[in-house]
């Protein structure tokens, strides 16, 4: 079961959604507070405009009740499923100046999240039948990582990990500098292995095949596949033959994925995800009648 | 001149680029931290990977300077240049640990300010030789909302009300909750001149043209035109014959706005500025030579 | 119907409120915390001591309830109630240890913001009969802008802009700053209108007469006379005519409001409301028996 | 030597001031950004329009360090000097822009702290000749309690305790609650100074002769008259004899305070030097050359 | 009756357990978020396993109620009881998973205070007959002062100043400097009286008999006997004779309390309380039944 | 090279420690605040009382310069170096006021960091020649875990997981809770690899022997052996043998660390390490000449 709050706390994510608040309210909100009565009710529907996968609907029923806690907000999908243009979300109802000031802010939410979601389950279903995993990358709006990467688990992407705190991965840029400090890579394993907690794993990146021999004597747990074509990838996972986790990266796209699933690679991690989804088109429409 | 500081104080920029730097880094970074010394110099180079107009430079500039304070940057193009693909934007020189722990969060944050650049700048020239202005929403990345109305300028947009508290906007919620009350627009618009602070400016959203003699009659700044056809904009921009601003709003997408800024109307407003723009490609290449 | 929420979010009052409380409480409260045991029932009335307009009951209700959730505070006048002294304006009921951390605060508020309020109502009864509303200003006490401008409100005026993104002023240090430039006052506002979003109005400062026929051909919004006679405001008025809000400021005391009002300026503000109000004296009377 | 640091610490000191300016920038200075070039440099002088003790230029100087780190801030006059009108307290030089950025923000505190500083030296100069010290009490403005109280320090008085955890007041309400209890204040004190570190005193109200018996039997360090005539209170100090020190309060006003310090009690505490001091009027005078 | 609210307002102490739960959380329990369902109920006992004083249940219980509102913790001892190994000292129900994440932190807190009570206790029953109190010292864990204290508190034991603005405490190395300066004693702590609020207390520190006379015609109100023989202290404090209350420190252990205590002395301050207190063994067991 | 800053980053060290100093300082230092001019300068040198293992001297040299920014501090002994007592590990340089101030802070850290490491130090010489590893555990101090984490690195020891989101940990109470979900543990492992990032290691704890076929079935990366005598430590590495690392716990004492290294198990975690490692006694020795 996919729950937001693996992800963030549930007070960071009040936190985050009173600083959406208060960044969208500035000094108060001049025309609803004037023009309508704090007693007036009213309820809306979220609804979908165009077809995809939601995410982040209840932080839009949080948004909703930080704006007013007298709001009711009850949601009629589950978060990552596909839905229909004009599918109703989710209902809204109680004080219409609330409703009015948690609007922009709880849709900014769900469009974002559930643009994140439509898209990883494209590339999820473009790679189903193989064995690859998509997974997110460290390409995430600042300030919304642990948001955006529940928001691919919702539409069936797997996470990659969180942080640089999370996993040791070893980029070109650390092996050119362990060539300056003269260190082999078997080496720079092992001292890692021993200042390390024995619970973190090690991710070596290669882009050519040649350098596979010496990654896995070094122990990686983890292969990460940089920029190969289809055919590349399929004689490196063959090379390494199940001695680490392949990884694949770059050049990744609706188009490729597929071909590069095929190679045969364990999983298959795709920046867009995060740092191109259009958002998902969708509105809040006021009841005529309360 | 373009100035980010006009949108966030030094200090909220701080914050923000400091907060973007702790939640990538977790618990330390644990791969460079042990494998790269601290004394350990590189550089490189910011560059883009594909065409656009490039806006936040001087943010990732600020990544690496609160991510290790000896690294140098050096900016080579102006926010809101147009560049080339491959086009060397930035170079960046010092400890390469710092460099490192910087380079992911100095990219996200330039690659979603000058994707927004880009897509605004594309607004912009499609409606050259019209007295249109395009300017943004409110439907911008919680937490991010300064910089992306930064961006939007930066790509040669102008900006919308910043927030909820900047100046009044009558939509067609708060005039269903008006009929409810039993007031009608003239009656409204005075009880909020008289309430208000004179500087205060009031436009209201019209989406028939019959409802316009009410809102000039209210005495409105600006009249908003929501999802009007070109032809519709046009009798309106005929009928208000600058008694008030109009502005555009709706169905606004790149092939429909040279349309829409032929009707006449001053201002087009257009979400997916900040809600759909996808990242612009750039990378950081690291100098093989120190 | 004024409202401190239009003016404070609840929670940036609640965060207030607290911030005060923590001030006065230092390391806990010696007395209250060893003699007086935690069931200890008692109950109190806020009065006044002298004559005034109220205004922050609610304010002082809130440090209570923040003092001792089991507080209970009854309010018996309106924010706004001209009382007369030894009128009874609220009761608090409940635990006596939290009635007595809460009362040093809550009377602070509640003195300082009637404070305000009672001055205020004495310049608006000055003025009655008159075009004029009396407006503040920017010279509150640092951190408490907000609550005074409501103070203001509550007392019967109206506010200016709350702070210097709200809109534009122009004010002679502009105005030398510009032909220091040797940029002109038509241009200038041309520029700032360019550039800034449709919904801001601009302000210009005059201290001559023979300055308005510029300021009106540049398009300013209001026009702040400043330091002006009654014979220069009533000269101003006639040529403006109405093509622009007229202001003025500088030397207005109780003495002088009445002359400077019936000049026909629309506007007159007046830093003595929040700068300069004594205090309302406001007590908390126990009750003998519980 | 007075030192704004012994009574708040740098850092909050610098938060409260830059809390103070946020609060007044909003969301940017529209004006000074868009028609003051960030180069351009003049200089002013802050001075007072009336006569008075000043106090806060410290503060002040720091808001303009803060709105902008290249002015330069030059002091003339020590705190808590007597100046005349029109006297030049400080100068300030650097980028124009930031300097009307910190103009308000800085007036707005000196004026204040000057304020509370007149008033203090007014009070102590009505009972000079006598042992009497003035002291402020908890009346002061919610979240500028050590500002104020550095103010009247720089005015020539002495400072109360500064919260509730700083020494025992026992007050009617304590005894009321006391006698529900069935506990004598002998009793009472005797049960403090065995909870309390042994570094705190004890200070006990009494609004009657009567009841300076007991106070004294329980051993009170100070003794608090309040609301007494001057006749009772030199009664009252006759009596008490020098066994603990003597505070007059209630009723203290530039009139009577003379008279009550007369009767030879240690301290008096003056609520109305931090609730009702008017703001001294100083301003700030740009240069008209650079 | 002991409580921690006198030491530590509930709101800081809701922040400190709320940084202590997300410290220990990171980026959310990868283990029981994934296997233990939300709405899997378990109960658990807290109970000691070795023998000692218990403070910081309520700590623990706030634990349980912010890692999930929904847990009954119920406490079975109070504050301050001694217990055996392996007695209840409390039970909580609830969410299992809330449970797991709450246990660590609300051992840690529970152990820490416990350690410290239970080393107080000791002390105590030390000195049990002699006229003296045993308080702790500055020498706290960073952060962790006010509930350290109260443990101290809780475990029989008194306090001395809370921190630096507290009181007034003249060290061997203010002596010195005073010397620097040419100004003796009584000429400093009259200074001191004087610019002081009248509340304030003073403890000198003498390291020799020798000092004694002098600090007792300066006037303090405390004299700190450092590292002396209990034979010197005898002598001091027969010197003394009741002028100042007396104070002794350094070289205290469990095994020289006692003679310490026997020469009279009122204080003696122990850092070893907080500084060195071994963690008391208090673990959590699952109820194998829910 | 132990660095801290690979366990906290400079800022978060920087707010840890400026809080330290506010806990501590209070309302300003009374005493030095008054008697020691702002100029006087002075220096001192930090020395062991007794024998141990230093860590956290950077620390007491930021309390230091937050404490005064012109004290200069000299580091004689590398982090983790075993003094004798007596010895100076650091010197400070600069206005005495400062130092004073700073003093208590400075020593209550590195008091605690270096027992802490003392400790961790006789741990790892106890099971010298052996292939375990000392680690610690969760039971650290609320608020310094990072720190303390720190320390026994300083000590010579390894870290265990730092945080529930660290990596999987499936204790009793998870086991009892997938019982009563009817879930095996071979389901359970293999559910968690497919919903985690590929990032992350499992470990799962046993306290009989015949219950390790099982998680060796399941692939487990790490086995926790809880409370087992050195002989089934032996017996279950054998049975191990090489498919996991092994990791002992529970009832490791410096008596019994030999005997439990002694099995052959990989990793040894200890929670005295943190909880109860009483302070290394360090001081601060005033120059008596300048």
């Amino acid at each position: 079961m996919i729950d937001i709050t693996h992800y963030i706390s549930r007070s960071a994510l009040r936190q985050l959604v009173a600083a959406a608040l208060d960044e969208d309210l500035g000094q108060g909100d001049l025309t609803s507070d004037l023009l309508i009565p704090d007693d007036l009710i009213g309820s809306a529907s979220v609804r979908t405009r165009s077809a995809g996968v939601v995410a982040g609907l209840g932080v839009a029923g949080l948004v909703f009740q930080l704006a007013d806690e007298r709001l009711q907000f009850e949601q009629h999908v589950a978060e990552g499923a596909a839905c229909e243009p004009g599918q109703e979300l989710a209902t809204v109802r109680g004080p219409l100046r609330g409703l009015l000031r948690g609007e922009r802010v709880a849709l900014n939410f769900a469009q974002r999240l559930s643009g994140i979601a439509t898209l990883t389950a494209q590339y999820v279903a473009a790679v189903r039948g193989t064995r690859a995993r998509i997974v997110d990358t460290r390409k995430t709006t600042p300030g919304l990582r642990a948001m955006e990467k529940y928001a691919v688990r919702a539409g069936g992407g797997r996470n990659h990990r969180r942080d640089l705190g999370d996993a040791v991965m070893i980029k070109d840029n650390h092996l050119a500098a362990l060539a300056r400090r003269g260190i082999g890579l078997v080496q720079a394993v092992a001292e890692l292995r021993d200042q390390l907690p024995h619970t973190v794993t090690i991710e070596i990146e290669v882009d050519r095949l040649d350098q596979i021999a010496e990654v896995l004597e070094a122990g990686a747990n983890t292969i990460l596949l940089d920029n190969m074509t289809p055919a590349q990838l399929r004689a490196a996972v063959e090379q390494i033959d199940g001695r680490a986790q392949t990884e694949a990266s770059g050049g990744v796209s609706l188009h490729s994925v597929a071909a590069i699933a095929a190679s045969g690679v364990d999983i298959i991690s795709v920046g867009a995800l995060t740092h191109s989804a259009p958002a998902l088109d969708i509105g809040l429409d006021m009841a005529t009648e309360d």
